[in-house]
């Protein structure tokens, strides 16, 4: 018998039949002897809809306000769920971020949280009841609502699991887990029965978005052993290793995660002095422009050529603050290729595999692909890309690594 | 500059637009230096949705789950009130019944408000802010949200006043104030001004269904001075005076309640002996059937004859305890009139007018409406008589005793 936290989003509990649906999930655990705690998310549009009102009514609503306002969404979802429990004969009881209570910091819509008081959770739990927790919402220490940003109910069960000790923390999504890459590219794409929490990180930020990053490094932080799993299908979904796995049995390979709409920005000729890629990364960021791969390669003549990928819809910005910058540090020349990706091999073996980058390269070569910049760390290798090679390019990584499904028979999944 | 509490029930928040008018209004008496709190109802239509989602998935909630769903469409309320008065230019703050706290026992879904803690409204006052409450909501000692049954955000507001000691409490509805009686059936219906609270209760019980009369009780406890006035149309409304007017300026009547609907149920015959009447009316209130007008005569042979009214939905089921009790009590016969209703003069100067019910009584001869059953108490005179006389009864009553709009001039109100 063990204490699980389960996590249910926002379209797990999108419809009273599905809220009945995740009862009976949950239902099945307590049949199994465990305890069981649930976070639930608003239901699928609810914030959506009360944002809109927010915004007929103000351009500018105060944060604090929004709050109040967004965590009725989750409250309607516990209060909801405990009355299927209920229904379908297990004991329940609800409760608001501010009654567990959840303390946060005071920064109304980003808050994070500082702690949690566990002991009416482990009375209620002691009694027998499944307990029922609002994701994404907590209390600063004044009694303020505060919500937790984007993502929040992952990191309220992942904060929730570390807190209480307890043996898993379950995030159930519309997928089955993590798989080697996307399978709507690679149809044999295979789901990963473990990846260490390194790898996730990687692979969530890379565009294999079934986890809040946030989250993620919460669970490796306390150690809270993290599995993601579906609440339509049955299965045993991913688990991410806390303590990642042994390194013999490693493959090199977890998977390979990719990311359309980038665009490639280049200033060239630059000077060869300190500081030079402040200068032109500097007034990118602050102008609120997400900056992701970053090269710099310095000639033997003591110019420069810096090159960076934004997200297609900020390159124009982009590149009029490198024209704005490009006389005052005397560049030769600014350019903008609005049609590149990024793909990524990503693995924790790599660290003891030699000749990954040599083999991916190879592969590329064969299929004609052109890498246009490459950057790599201990755990990942990524090439920028021209963007109708994606496909392509996944598809034949996928195959050389051997990421494939050897169960594979060719149906949908 | 006064302390106000202003109540704006669902209707007056039933859309963004109409949130932004509240806001204008509350504005108004900022502007004129007057201090506000502001008491809101869930939207129009928020409640019937969640309850139709709690119907969706169990048949029988358990009330403190429904207490968590129905508190947030208040708090949904409170939030994009805050946001309005904001983009107003106004300062302002949202509480929850549990960030006030609003102090309540532990009976879910009809809790009574048993303390106010006031400091942080006093502190946000002081600071110049209009402060937002959620109406009809509290919390339990242990912390768990209450609400506080039909009608609660009206109690809500009467007990801030309370508590507060404020100089007025102000429910803002969809009609002008308190009539003399329905203008839908008398054309020159007159608005009152000024109405004691003895004449409110007996006319809000009787149908001119204004205020909750639990609010008006609990303003007359506490000495709160209510106003009743429209959201939608400038004007002072009704004041229901804490202490009563003077005596020698008191009009004799206040005004004409009815009760369409009724049903008469009458059962002769049975023994003149003591508990006769709880024998009758006790097994018909333990069924939850309400009953109205009771009216016991004895006849000088020792028999008796006991008559009451019920709601017309009620009416079969009365009729059938009564049938069953018939033998036991050697009753002569029952019978049930489906088609009465009720006409009530209202006045706390009927006291010191005589003839009020004779007067009365000629009226109703006049027009040669047989009056079925009387009862009268120290502020009311109550007819039953045969529904299809109502509007006839009402206006000729309204006629004889003065009561029209001397300023009428045949437009519609």
């Amino acid at each position: 018998m063990s204490l699980i936290v389960q996590k249910f989003g926002g379209t797990s509990v999108g419809s009273a039949e599905r809220i009945v649906n995740v009862a009976k999930k949950v239902g099945e655990f307590r049949n199994q002897g465990h305890d069981v705690i649930v976070v639930v998310s608003a239901m699928s549009g609810e914030t959506n809809r009360l944002t809109e009102l927010a915004r007929e009514i103000s351009p500018q609503p105060k944060p604090r306000e929004i709050d109040v306002l967004l965590s009725t969404g989750e409250q309607v979802t516990i209060a909801l769920l405990a009355m299927a429990l209920e229904s379908e004969g297990y004991e329940a009881v609800s409760f608001t971020g501010g009654q567990i209570k959840i303390l946060t910091d005071d920064f109304h819509t980003k808050a994070r949280i500082k702690e949690i008081e566990t002991t009416s959770i482990r009375n209620e739990i002691s009694s027998g009841k499944v307990v029922i927790v609002a994701g994404f919402q907590g209390v600063d220490s004044k009694g303020n609502i505060t919500t937790l940003g984007r993502g929040g109910s992952d990191t309220t069960a992942v904060a929730l699991a570390a807190a209480l000790d307890s043996d898993e923390c379950q995030i159930y999504t519309d997928v089955k887990g993590v798989y080697t890459t996307d399978p709507r590219v690679v149809e044999d794409a295979k789901l990963l029965s473990n990846i260490t929490f390194e790898e996730m990180l990687e692979l969530s930020s890379l565009g294999a978005k079934v986890l809040q990053i946030r989250a993620v490094e919460f669970a490796g932080k306390y150690k809270v052993p993290l599995r993601v799993l579906s609440s339509f299908e049955a299965g045993p979904g991913t688990l991410i290793n806390v303590e990642g796995g042994s390194s013999m049995e490693e493959p090199a390979i977890a998977g390979i995660a990719f990311e359309r709409d980038e665009a490639k920005l280049n200033i060239s000729g630059v000077p060869d002095i300190p500081g030079i890629a402040y200068k032109v990364i500097g007034p990118v960021s602050e102008a609120g422009i997400e900056v992701d791969v970053i090269v710099q390669s310095a000639a033997a003549d003591g110019s420069n050529d810096i090159s960076f990928t934004v997200k297609r819809a900020d390159c124009d910005s982009a590149k009029s603050i490198l024209d704005s910058l490009a006389s005052d540090l005397k560049a030769k020349k600014v350019a903008l290729d609005k049609k590149v990706c990024k793909v990524s091999l990503v693995g924790v073996g790599m660290r003891s595999h030699a000749g990954i980058a040599s083999e991916m390269f190879k592969t590329l070569a064969k299929e004609g692909i052109n890498i246009q910049l490459i950057t790599t760390s201990e755990i990942k290798i990524s090439v920028v890309i021209e963007e109708k090679y994606l496909e392509l390019a996944v598809r034949s990584l996928h195959s050389t690594f051997d990421l494939g499904d050897p169960n594979f028979n060719g149906e949908g999944k």
